[in-house]
Formats: C-alpha cells, structure tokens, sequence
C-alpha cells in the first residue's frame, strides 16, 4: 500500500468503530489501538493499525510524538452567525430576569434579529469567521450552523448565503441548516408567515441546496406543535431533513413531533421526562444535548445519564450562540457534558464525533477508520482523556481536515 | 509629568477603586472611565484618566486599539506544582465513586502526594511552569501557589523551595503558602506529625520566607479543629498570615477557627451555612469561593450570592489541582462565579482582582489607580463584561505585570 501521508507516533489512537450511530451501552466502546498509525491517501484514511504493523510506503511521514490521536469534533448546533451582542441581556439576567421574561419582552433572541438584519454580509462573515476559528481551534472539523436570525424569508436566505460564503473560506466543512427560530410578534401575522416560509422559503432553500435540514424551534414561548408540523411536512417534501430545538424549557411535544417525522436529531431536551427519553430510546433520532445553555442560563441539564441509561444515542454541541449559550469550545462542551449531563469520558468522546456526524446525517466522519475523511486531532498529552478532563485550557494540540493539518 | 509608559485607547478602564476589599454592596462599584489612558512610571501607575486630560509626556505611548482594559487578576487559591496525573480518578467518579471515597480509600490526594514525591525539582518546574503559564494567559498577573503534596515536612520545604524557582522564572508575581494538607494515614502518627510540622517546618519557612501565610485543610476526613488550631497558634507565633480550606464538604467548624484567628481568607465554603455566612460578614476575614471545584466534582456551589448580600467580601480563584479543579483559566472561574454562585459581573471583577488581592494581603495590585502596580489587561473586546461573559474562548489579548507586556 502507498500513503500520501503516514501519522506516526500516535501513543494512543481512540474512536468508535464501524458506521452509524452508538446507542446506550455501546456509547462506552472505543477502540484503542495504542502506539498507532494512520496512512492517508487523498484525505481519505485508507488503513489505521498498530504502527509495527504497516507494511507500505509513504510519501510524508508525519510524527505525533508520542501524543494522544481522537477523530475530529463534530459540532452538531451552532448559531455561530450573528451580529451585535447579548452583553446587556447578560446583566439583566445576573440581575434576575429570566431568559423566558427577556424573550416575552421583545429582547432576547429579537435584538439579535434586529442587528444580524441590519449588517452586511461582509459584516456577518468577519464576525463568524473568527468564531467558527475558535471552534475549529477547540477541535472542531465539521461545523453546523443555523439561521434563524433573519426572521423574513428573505433575510434568512440571506444568512444561508453568509453560512455559504464561510464554508468556502474555512477548512472545516460547514453544515448549514435552515431554522424557524422566533414566530411574529403578532399572533395575526403568524398564518401568513408559516405560508412564506412553506410557500417560498423552504422549496428556494432546497431548490439552491442552501441548507440540508430544517430545525424548529418547538417551544411555548416560539412554534407551536401544529405549527412545526405544518414546517416540517413541507420540508420532507423538499427533501431536506429534519431537526427540532425541542423541551428546551417546556416539553410541548417536539420530541414526539420529531420521532413521528423520522428527525435527525431532537435538541435540547432539558426539560425532557421519562416519556421523552423513551419515545427517544425507541426511535433513531439522536438525542443532541447542550451542556453550554444549562451552565450559561442555570437551567437543569438534559438528562444525558438517563437517555443513555435508556438506550438512546446521544450527541453533545456547543449551541453557539450570543443569547443562551456563548461557549465557543467545542471540546468545552464535551468537558461540561461529563460534569453537567453525566457521562463519560467514552461516552462524551462518541457523543462529540460519530453520534454527532449522525445527527447531521454524516456517514464518512466521526471515527478513524479506513474510508472516512481523515479528519483527527492530535492532543497534547499522551492520555486521550485529557480531551474531556481539561477546563479552560484547550487540550488539543493540531487540527488536521481531509489529510490536511489546518491548525498547529 | 513624565511617564515611561502611556497606554491610551483605552475604551473603558474598568477597575475597584480606593484600598482593602470591597464587601457587599461595594462590590458591584466600578470605576469606569471610557476613552482612557494609563500613565507608567517604573513599573507602577502614576495616573489615569481620560485620554483627553492626559497633560505629560512620555516616552512610549501605546494604543490599546479601543479595547477594554481592567485590572490584573490575581488568583488567590491554586496548587499548581504536582506530578503524576488524575485521569483514572476521574474516570472511577465519572463511573459513580464519590471523591471523599476515593480520599478514604488511600487514592486521590494520596496518589498524587506519591508522584509528586517521587519527582525532581527539574521536573516539577517542567510542570509547574505551563500551568502557571495557562493562568498568566487567561488574565492572571498575581498567583498563590500552595505546597501541600509534600507530606513529610522535608518534602514540604521541597515544594516551597520548587515554587521560589518557578517564581524566579515566572512574569507573575508568585505567592507561595504553606499548606497542612492531610494527615498520616494511621491516626496514632497524627501526634507526631504535628509537632514537626509545629516544632520544625513552620519555624523553618518563617525563617527562610518561603512562604507568606499557612494554610490547613480543615474537613471531616482530614484536619479537626483541634489540630489546625494547633498549626494556627504555631504559624501565629512566626508571623506567618493565616489561611483555611474550610466547609468544602462539611461544615466542622473551620470559618469559626479562621475568623477567630483573624485568617486572611476562608476558602471553598461549599458547605457553609447562615451561621457560617454571618460570622464571614462580620469579619475581616475574605471568603474565597472556587467553582472549579462545584463544576469538576458536582459538589454544591459555594453560597457566594448570600455571602454578598450578608455583606461579606468575596474573592475568586481556580483552586488549580488535578483531583478536584483542572481549571486552567483565571478569567473562566470569573465566568464560572457568576454562573454557580450567582456573582454578578461586576461582582465577579472585583472578586477576581481588588479582593483576591486582600485575600493575599496585598495592597499594590487589583486595582487601577495611582501607587498600584502596573498590572493591567487589554481584553480583546471594547466591553470589559466579555471577560466574563465568554465560555471555552479566552477574552484576554494583552497581559502586562509590573508596566511590561508579557503576553500579546
């Protein structure tokens, strides 16, 4: 065999192993190959195995030295575009307000909406740029990113073309996804705004593969089931997948409505009982967990331990975003999750890679294995855990995308 | 007047204001001066203000870039010399161990106390100093170091004598205490252990200075209050400041002995209750909370909304070490204060840098006036609430100790 590329001391190389998502029990199986190696051929992994055993040639060698090797993060929720900031919103709420009362007063996720409409897209693409940079820093390879800022059908066009535009300039693959974020303010304008959006948005956004699934946000305060389902039927004729923001701070029937539509994903999930994480357990959509809005706002955790206990397949994300969730680690988030949604260790690292690359309906990334994108990070220390353990230092030394070492 | 040093564009110069810490109410005052400048002479400041009313010379000027600047933080609580790692304690609690259980079971502290024994002082500075690195990088320009894995009392001076050399090397300024960490395994050598430690260590780091304060880890399953008392009453008699790790897990009577003896700070708190709360009130003695530790053993956060409004003052800092806080950051346990504890963002500033100060017994730093040392950052925002706002993303661009940059 001859390798563009061949990592070499790699002390231990830690992934899943084999394709689709890990569900409960199996969320604790990793392979471990310790003193490893990867060959490469066009940034594709075309055999990893004990470093003795390799028996071919490469054209570049490349040493880890002696370091820890993870597949690449896989950031499955992000609103990494947006414009202004939430600092003011921030002091309201360490003052007392909830996150709900800013939202009922027009603040919130609004003012965000109002800032992001007014800037230019060269604008939105110089604020997002940098923050995608930090994930991918953080050890992010593959980054989702919704809009839902844009509110008219137009302007949320608009942010799919900014997600666009940053996907061409980053080294990261960039997911976008279409979201339904924040209804009308008048109750009267919501009819005409769901046609808007199943008329013409959703068939433009499919039609120029702006967004490969559409995300609702299925709250009381936001769309309501019979709302969503009207988003998400039109979407499925559209063939775009589908994702919901759902239990975020009341368990309305999103996870139910997303099971129902054979979801990708249900996200959040904080406020998700026992109904929830069976109908999730029984079904094949991931269950996407956010550890950074429950630090960040102080609402309870989602119920990691219980859904994995339940045997459901759980994916952890930042949820970047100015509002709810302002982590901008997508490793940070893998760390939080231990301590916040109790997992483990292995259970955060295949949350944070294969499960996550199957909440976005991604079959060639999230484990290091022949035939899947070489898309790994290699830590700073010898002990892969370090990845999870570490707060506020980032554990992860080079970003390599495709073959490619994009961060060193 | 002259300055070596003006740094102007300044968007806010953000700072506690006028000597000794700030309690209650006082703590959410700020100084805020916007388009501000700072004067440098040898080391120290000589004058803020608007830049507009800046009348001197000097003979460097240096532009902020309109970026926000506030004070150095001063860490007042880390263990940041140890060898040997906590990765397999961590997995044993993630799997369900309580750490007081791995505490009784000879593991935790003690397995580090054995690494960090076995290890040189080469070795320990190799690892030492990127720790203390990582601190200096997300804000911290002061930073208390604690002996403590020592044990034995020559082991103990070993790790003073290892902090003085990472002090030597370091840009921050170093505050090195001794701390009574815990006890000999069998109870009938508790005796003789604290004689040499009352007899023979104190007296030899009060002469040699290798260490401004005593610390003792006050808790069911190490230190009673009978024992720290004696330490106390020992470490009095040679001018030695007087700190606690008191109430972490229970509450046995450790902030009573601390504002008793007039300590400098009671640290952790997590167990404290009204009683404790009042007697921290009515005292000198600073309460120093580490959410590190809530956030890494899930243990209840430290009351330090109710130590504020009681009219306590309150400091943060990381309580670095391997088993109970792999916090790296300084800025991030500000961000974390106000998550858990319920600081504000103001709260959290003055808790970071003018009480931590006093919470070291340190009048020339945490502050930006006239007299202090020049130790300041230039964040990379124009709104010093990024500082504590951002999670998993370091807010800090520019660190400068004693009017020198040493970090951009």
């Amino acid at each position: 065999m001859k390798a563009d590329t061949l990592i070499t001391g790699i002390s231990q190389l830690v992934t899943a192993s084999g394709n689709g998502p890990k569900r409960g029990k199996e969320m604790r199986e990793l392979k471990i190959i310790q003193r490893a190696a990867i060959a490469i051929v066009s940034g594709v992994i075309v055999w990893t195995g004990k470093e003795s055993e390799w028996k071919g040639e490469a054209e570049i060698v490349v040493d880890a030295g002696h370091r820890a090797v993870v597949p690449g993060l896989v950031d499955p929720h992000t609103h990494a575009v947006w414009a202004g900031d939430r600092l003011a919103d921030f002091e309201a709420r360490t003052s007392g307000l909830s996150y709900e009362e800013i939202l009922a007063a027009g603040g919130g996720i609004r003012s965000t909406i109002r800032a992001t409409a007014a800037a230019s897209q060269d604008e939105l693409v110089a604020l997002g740029k940098p923050r995608i940079d930090s994930l991918i820093a953080s050890g992010a390879t593959t980054i989702e990113v919704k809009s839902g800022y844009g509110f008219t059908p137009a302007a949320e066009l608009a942010m799919l073309e900014t997600i666009q535009v940053i996907s061409q300039i980053s080294p990261a693959r960039i997911v976008p996804t279409l979201l339904i974020h924040v209804p009308p303010v008048s109750a009267a304008n919501r009819p005409s705004y769901i046609s808007e959006v199943c008329e013409e948005l959703i068939p433009e956004v499919a039609r120029r593969k702006l967004a490969t699934a559409i995300d609702v946000f299925v709250e009381k305060e936001a769309w309501q089931i019979a709302e969503a389902e009207q988003f998400l039927e039109h979407a499925k004729r559209h063939h775009l997948a589908i994702k919901l923001h759902s239990d975020q701070f009341h368990s309305i029937g999103g996870v139910e409505l997303g099971v129902r539509f054979g979801a990708l994903s249900a996200d959040h999930l904080e406020a998700s009982g026992p109904d929830q994480i069976a109908e999730l357990a029984a079904s094949s959509t991931i269950a996407t967990i956010l550890p950074g809005v429950s630090i960040h706002l102080g609402i309870p955790a989602a119920p990691g331990r219980k859904l994995i206990d339940a045997g459901a397949a759980v994916a952890v994300g930042t949820d970047l975003n100015p509002g709810s969730s302002p982590l901008f680690s997508t490793s940070e988030a893998l760390a939080l999750s231990v301590r916040l949604n109790g997992l483990t260790a292995q259970e955060a690292l295949v949350a944070g890679t294969i499960n996550a690359a199957c909440a976005l309906g991604l079959k060639d990334i999230g484990r290091l294995e022949a035939s899947c994108s070489a898309d790994f990070l290699v830590l700073h220390g010898s002990d892969w855990r370090e990845l999870v353990y570490t707060l506020g230092r980032n554990a992860v030394r080079d970003v390599w995308i495709g073959g490619k070492r994009v961060q060193e």
